[in-house]
């Protein structure tokens, strides 16, 4: 009997009627308070993915993340607004007892043969398999989900403020643990799987969480196919934190160095 | 008597009833087809900005531009989704006789004095007052309504592929024209006015546009107003094109160099 992965439980939607879904968070991406913002994220694509009328593959997807995602039940409505031959525009909304948690826009697309370029490359990195796990003692569910290796700029959060400001860059290999091959929803995720870059330039944990979240898939069904379950490299960074928000760009490597998805999050702090 | 900036023609709105507003595109920010998506991106922000119940100033903004939006008037919904004591999320639908055109998701958020800390770095790059500005050959009516100085990464479009291919990197001064004081809205067009990274990487000319556009405001009201009408410098880069689809990534930094946007979109070109 094979066991379904916890990530296929969390972003599991049952079929209503004109684009209405219903699902239940489950506890295996619990955060601080409600689910983890990448399982919501990998929730409303599905919404999408799912629906008969979609085209191609994603391309882009923004999420905002309006209140937290409680335990238990919740409703997606999707509204198809264009379609085109190339792409699809979409709009996604995510509620919890009528009030909206969560919304969307994604973006589908075709992909076929085209000029292609990659100018940005991963660099110099030590091999996931030469780098421990991070040992895990982080009470928040999502992050035992998760095989973590860091090349570089591992948070330390130490509950006293930093003496000199950490770096918010970090080079970081990511999989999902227990291993799943890669797809779409679990990239739309895994985009999300970076600390909040203030925690390693504070060394301090403080009330903060997303507030928007816009990831752009460059990879082709293909090149997830031949991903499998092998480790992303991650490399994410901060341009500027000022008065309760900070950016936080990211960039997601295959392990042969293709780019699979790029995207930025921009994030609340309270003080 | 004062003359009204083009700018603010083309993004002005009349409020109609619950959120509904209209406009007209005018001539002044006319692209290939339709109008430029930074302003769109501004009428937009404007339709939220304009509401009584507004919060704050703009944090986060993506727009998806579905489909050309032709010369003439135009109509925008727009819905209140979720309002906390910190942030307000926004949904926001432009149409031309009934059909969409262009979506976008605005948070807006309340700023006051945090912990602050800037990260990226503006370098070394000459001053806007030692650099020409592009002599204006483009048959784009949108382009000049700005003054463009290149620092690095000048597009040179010669009509046939470039030998070697380009760098997407530039870093280019951008201030309107006629000058404007800088505002969020004229900040949120500018976010769309680096060209298109796949011109000077090919060198040539194929039907392109931009299908997602996120800026992430990072400035306070206080320091657009110090802005004034001084250039900002735009650092503009991609790091994969790839079957249809590349990304772009933005920085705009003020002329002391603290950065006042960042973000990245997404383009879809043909072949």
């Amino acid at each position: 009997m094979t066991q379904t992965h916890p990530f296929d439980e969390t972003v599991a939607l049952t079929a209503q009627s004109d684009g209405r879904w219903t699902g239940d968070t489950g506890t295996a991406y619990g955060n601080f308070v409600g689910a983890f913002g990448g399982a919501v994220s990998a929730m409303l694509l599905n919404s999408v993915m799912k629906d008969d009328r979609t085209l191609g593959s994603p391309v882009s997807q923004t999420v905002n993340l309006c209140a937290p995602l409680a335990q238990g039940g919740f409703t997606i409505q999707t509204k198809l607004q264009r379609g085109g031959k190339y792409t699809q525009h979409w709009n996604v909304e995510l509620f919890q007892n009528d009030a909206i948690i969560a919304t969307a826009s994604i973006v589908m697309g075709n992909r076929s043969e085209t000029f292609s370029h990659q100018p940005a490359q991963m660099g110099d990195v030590t091999p996931a398999s030469k780098i421990d796990p991070l040992p895990n003692t982080i009470p928040l569910e999502w992050t035992n989900r998760y095989d973590f290796r860091f090349a570089e700029g591992m948070p330390i959060v130490s509950g006293k403020p930093n003496a000199e400001l950490g770096s918010p860059h970090t080079k970081v290999w990511i999989s999902d643990n227990p291993p799943r091959p890669l797809d779409y929803l679990s990239l739309s995720a895994i985009a999300d799987g970076f600390f909040v870059r203030l925690l390693q330039v504070r060394g301090t944990m403080e009330p903060m969480g997303t507030v928007s979240l816009t990831t752009h898939f460059l990879a082709t069904p293909e090149e997830l196919n031949t991903q499998g379950t092998a480790p992303l490299l991650g490399v994410a960074d901060s341009n500027r934190m000022h008065n309760h928000f900070h950016d936080q760009t990211m960039q997601l490597f295959g392990t042969d160095g293709t780019i699979l998805a790029t995207g930025t999050q921009v994030v609340w702090y309270r003080q």
